[in-house]
């Protein structure tokens, strides 16, 4: 990660365990992102509602994940995000979870996420004032 | 149920299983949420959407549910769904989901919707072409 | 509730939020879980895994909630929960939800829960021992 | 892909719509899910209950998914899946979603599976008759 990375504890549910036992693949993609809602307002200070009321999104493009050490029932996920790059209109967000009781990587991977005018849904360029406060 | 109950086929889907391998409790409200769209648009004729269009919604204020055999992964649910009462403000929806492959009841319950206002937020007194249309 | 009750907190996270910008009716059910799963845990001192350990398991035969004020991104809930009575093969946990952020009442309801024989998949008497564990 | 590709409808349910009035990003992956169940046993004739009775399960290791055009309410879901390719120990599933109104690519990529000894937990040589009946 080329910029600041910050690190959001998220408690395992027992609605996240699918029928082997352990999170459901999917939940790992949900897991991050509470992460990246967290740390948007805790340490970017510039929240998903700051975006909105700027009439911006975020919608995620693409995304890659590869899974490590399946998380189970009772444990909490150490979850690390930070950008990796800036395209003209999106931004690369890697991540690593981690399984808090071993701080063994459980998973790792990226989203690329395209900010959007609300209004006209189309792709828009990074505002500096926003690339500024997500270069910490 | 005093009206006329609709009944729609919901196929469980891997990511509805839990750790006891079948369905998780709270996803069979779920099911019972798709049937009962499914049946706004192609049997009340007044779909979700066209309420939005008048500003209204509805939104749930209670619901019960008794669970009688579990449904597995490749069950088909056949929901039925029929309104049981009116209040004035509010609609009372009555539920039984059957394993299509045996067709034994796997559980049965209600919801209570009440309709509101979406600009105020506040409830609004059922139009009486809501209740006629719903009440076929 | 006859017994004691316990709090957890379980925050709220964005894949629990639907179209209509809070909490999912039926994920409420699933912060009772969780908050119920840390409670067996941390203050009954008989998790389900201990449970599942005498060849034992609990099923919800029946679940009742009523909706008061809903939880939307960013809210932590406060889970009440304890136990209402217990019956031969059964037992009934009362909850109570709560916004932090307000300590208004958000959701409030009853499970009702089965023990079971592992094996054989019968109803199973409550055994004294866990009766006396849970009657704190 | 390489192989044949099969073809399964998944409709979107109510609840897989998110704060976005679209289908929640982390549950395309449950619509691929749910459809290579379905081709499993219907078109490769060797379903996951089969694999489990060998003593053998899948598991990811890894998923990469590009977001075209968002599914929503309403919409159903055409999820082609077919092998790319094999490993030793692995293969590779490519899928694209249409949305089934307009015929329209919603989303593709790929699911990267491991085979895996249910008894050891560790990843297993596909056997050959597997590899047999998955490369029609």
């Amino acid at each position: 990660m080329a910029y600041s990375h910050f690190i959001s504890e998220v408690l395992v549910r027992p609605d996240d365990i699918d029928m082997n036992n352990h999170v459901h693949n999917s939940k790992y993609l949900d897991l991050v992102l509470a992460a990246r809602y967290e740390q948007m307002t805790r340490d970017y200070k510039m929240s998903m509602d700051d975006f909105i009321q700027r009439g911006l999104g975020w919608v995620v493009s693409a995304c890659f994940i590869q899974f490590k050490r399946a998380l189970v029932l009772g444990d909490t996920a150490v979850v690390k995000t930070g950008i990796m790059e800036y395209g003209t209109h999106s931004a690369k967000v890697g991540f690593e979870i981690f399984r808090k009781e071993t701080n063994k990587l459980s998973a790792d991977g990226y989203f690329e996420y395209t900010l959007i005018n609300l209004k006209t849904g189309r792709a828009e360029k990074l505002p500096d004032d926003i690339i500024q406060k997500y270069s910490i």
